[in-house]
């Protein structure tokens, strides 16, 4: 089994989102994570899927993928070959015996409070998966109230024979 | 036509991000993003869903969803009463003249750079949904090569009342 990140471009229209996830769903693949998002064309929005499979499924989502109309270009690629980033918001509860720190932990992870109230504390932090789930674990000792999560963002890295679309 | 946002714990399980997307285009409501993550229990995922709809399309959409076997509970918010966050990343095309301008635009806008070769950059920046728009505005007189951006995340604003789950 191997991970493999998606990147489908397609048409920003009602009933897309569907006919990719039941592609991956009609053979069981589970969808680990998935990032739906506007591109700078209104019209056309990007979906980054992560899933597993060997090598023989990933091709034939591949292929399935380039079939669907309102699939505009398929890319995947390995782990490795991206840049991979996730946004997690979560919210703890907090009293003044750990507020300092909790306030170093988020230094240390380059994470910021973006909202707070008496008892409780909103920290947004983007990073890899990895670094997310270690502010997790890290959290897990305080108190989690709610954690709203992205799936996994990727975007290939930078490489000199980059199209120039 | 009003902008609600969705917040739906669902059981992390093949075929239902498929389920509920469908709830959605079945409506002809188009989602105008998604974000599908984990959250700190594995076996659950988190949805957050933005889409429009008038007062009575809304309430239907939460009752249906609320009907579904593998979802664990729905919210819905109006946007003034979440913290909501994106991600993106985003590659542009560099020189030498303009390289300054965009280290400064990426200072002003708490933008990082992530990756960089010869003659392209990687930035990513997570913000409010207006401020990501404002950073692509920015970037679109420089040469934007490729964009990956996450649907909208949100999370309710702390309130001494939070259930503390």
């Amino acid at each position: 089994m191997k991970k493999r990140i998606y990147s489908v471009l397609v048409e920003n229209r009602s009933g897309v989102l569907c006919k990719v996830a039941g592609l991956f769903s009609r053979r069981c693949f589970n969808i680990d994570s998935l990032a739906v998002g506007e591109t700078d064309d209104s019209m056309v929005s990007c979906m980054t899927i992560v899933s597993s499979g060997d090598e023989r499924t990933i091709e034939q989502i591949e292929k399935q993928l380039n079939k669907k109309l309102d699939v505009i270009k398929v890319k995947t690629f390995e782990e490795q070959q991206c840049i991979t980033r996730e946004l997690m918001l979560i919210k703890i509860k907090y009293n003044k015996s750990n507020r300092r720190e909790i306030m170093e932990l988020c230094e240390i992870m380059k994470a910021d409070i973006v909202d707070m109230s008496k008892h409780f504390m909103m920290i947004q932090i983007c990073d890899t998966p990895e670094r997310i789930r270690l502010m997790i674990n890290q959290l897990q000792t305080i108190s989690i109230v709610e954690v709203a999560r992205t799936g996994t963002l990727a975007l290939a890295k930078c490489m000199e024979n980059d199209a120039q679309t």
